[in-house]
């Protein structure tokens, strides 16, 4: 696949999934929100694949499971509702991808907030659940209160995961308003 | 395309030009050095297509001629002994891309490196040039004497560019020793 356009986050976002993932794949979606790329990644993996999606709302969930229903998709995702921090009692198969959006869940209640600590047991878990080449792909949303304190801490782990077993590229855009949100992919290298 | 290896800075690279650059694509290398950008875009632009190679160093230049005539690429590739600086002297047309390998040569002289007045010149004049839709790739080691220096103003620029007219993307290697280099990508907007 190719783009021409860049544009912005949530682009290329949607841009990496559908490099990343193919048929088959056994992938997470750890932050359902609004089921956009719950929608996205049930499409990419086909029939014989499987998508995770977790949300700590039930609103969320509510919302992904109509969205996926209208799309004749249902079949092939298992929506959690509980927190992606216990994502290893859920899932013990190895992942293919799993993405994040970590900030708040748009056009539901903004109190409700991913959180630097748990986020942080999450990650770490899901690392050791990808597969070799397997992808993490993060994309943070930092102006809401919280935000800066969840994309410190975040840095500061993935800043010291061994170079030898991962692959870590941050992207942001420079010369946008309003800060805008950033893009980690994380590759497990393989043992070759 | 698809790549499941992120690995580092130099394939990341390639597979960003990989992705941009076609068929019958106008195209610039502003910094050839070994000729090993040169030798990737010569084959993606195809026999309709035109690259324009420039450097400052003689040996740069004479190096890549010869990596391109043992490749029998180099009736496609016009090279220029002179600066990028002076881009606009010798390219009117309108560019598909234009790639920056900013530093030193490598396995050249490491006294001669780009500096930032001179690369925000070219930049700033290349960018005029780019089509709509084009590409800017910028490549920026940084661990050597006057690389951070060159760094800054080169953010400070294209942090400053107007986001109604160019997308730019920073990407880089956040668990990596030795001052991995930094990937630049700017896209100029379509006026639709």
């Amino acid at each position: 696949m190719r783009y021409k356009k860049i544009r912005n986050t949530i682009s290329l976002s949607k841009d990496l999934l559908n490099r990343f993932v193919k048929d088959g794949d056994i992938v997470v979606d750890a932050t359902v929100g609004n089921g956009n790329d719950t929608l996205i990644l049930s499409k990419l993996v086909g029939s014989r694949g499987m998508v995770y999606g977790f949300d700590i709302q039930e609103e969320a969930i509510a919302r992904t499971r109509k969205l996926l229903e209208e799309n004749n998709l249902l079949d092939r995702v298992y929506l959690i509702h509980d927190s992606h921090e216990k994502i290893d009692e859920y899932i013990q198969e190895p992942l293919d991808l799993i993405v994040y959006n970590l900030g708040y869940l748009p056009r539901g209640d903004k109190r409700i907030i991913t959180r630097a600590d748990s986020t942080l047991t999450s990650v770490s878990k899901a690392l050791e659940l990808l597969k070799e080449n397997g992808i993490m792909l993060i994309v943070s949303y930092i102006g809401h209160p919280g935000g800066l304190e969840e994309k410190i801490a975040l840095e500061e782990y993935l800043g010291r995961l061994d170079q030898g077993q991962f692959n870590v590229l941050r992207s942001e855009f420079l010369n946008q308003k309003n800060m805008p949100p950033l893009i980690y992919l994380i590759e497990k290298s393989s043992k070759e």
